[in-house]
């Protein structure tokens, strides 16, 4: 029993030879308000320029601002229900993330992943690391993340397999 | 008013003068157990390997595995509790991140960090950037991430100025 919300259970999933070079996919939006920014600084980044707007307006950021670590759970969330259906899931090796400017309370979050890369694994025969690149976007279209992302991706199993990813 | 739990408000804070390279910071230990995992999984990344154990035995990881951004997460939270103590917070532009191995139920993590680079401002007089890259160990002392980040740290300010960080 799982509390998942995962709605691309409803969509093909697509193994390592489904994916090429190029490939986009895109993502539903999802909103951020200041409650939100203030309930994940508190447990995971306390620092008052995420947690308290007077004391936002004398930091670097000029303003109340989410964690660039919100800003990572967020695109995760948005790329696990609504971007790119991986069978198996979304497990990544690892990433590189950058952050031109920070989430502001009221903005609405959206993601455009591109595959950069499709790589057979040389010690593994039954999967590849495909390098994706997410840019998050606010409502205004600007980037508020860019992550360029290795995950493993299996191939489609042997039709007379179980079909369970090892 | 802000609910802060910044232990390094009563550290000396350090300014970018003050951060060699080769210079170390430790942290405190933080336990993570199911139920937090579930809860972050269940808002960020609600994959079935991070919310649910029997899935998780069928999955790449073999059991229930902490989110890569919760761990990410968790590490920040040791950072900015116990980590160096930048002058103005820990304010990152951008990170390479790498999950070797998961973060399990019951783990307690930890972090050090080390200072690769510090590099002045070219455009910006008042400031710099540090690279610090931290690792993150489970009780066993095993690496569950490692992270290389760029920082903004700013120089000390002039003793006829405000003080204030802009």
């Amino acid at each position: 029993m799982t509390n998942l919300t995962v709605n691309n259970a409803s969509r093909d999933q697509l193994y390592l030879e489904d994916i090429q070079v190029g490939q986009k996919f895109g993502s539903a939006g999802q909103a951020v308000d200041e409650a939100q920014i203030k309930a994940f600084a508190t447990q995971f980044d306390p620092q008052p320029f995420h947690l308290d707007e007077q004391a936002a307006r004398n930091s670097i950021f000029g303003g109340l601002a989410a964690s660039g670590w919100h800003t990572a759970a967020i695109t995760m969330r948005l790329m696990v229900d609504s971007g790119a259906p991986i069978a198996g899931g979304l497990v990544g090796v690892g990433c590189e993330i950058s952050w031109p400017i920070p989430t502001r309370p009221g903005d609405i979050l959206n993601v455009e992943s591109e595959v950069l890369e499709v790589t057979a694994s040389r010690s593994r025969a039954d999967r590849g690391i495909v390098t994706i690149r997410t840019k998050t976007f606010n409502q205004r279209g600007e980037v508020v993340q860019i992550m360029t992302a290795k995950l493993i991706v299996f191939r489609r199993p042997a039709p007379n397999s179980t079909g369970q990813v090892k």
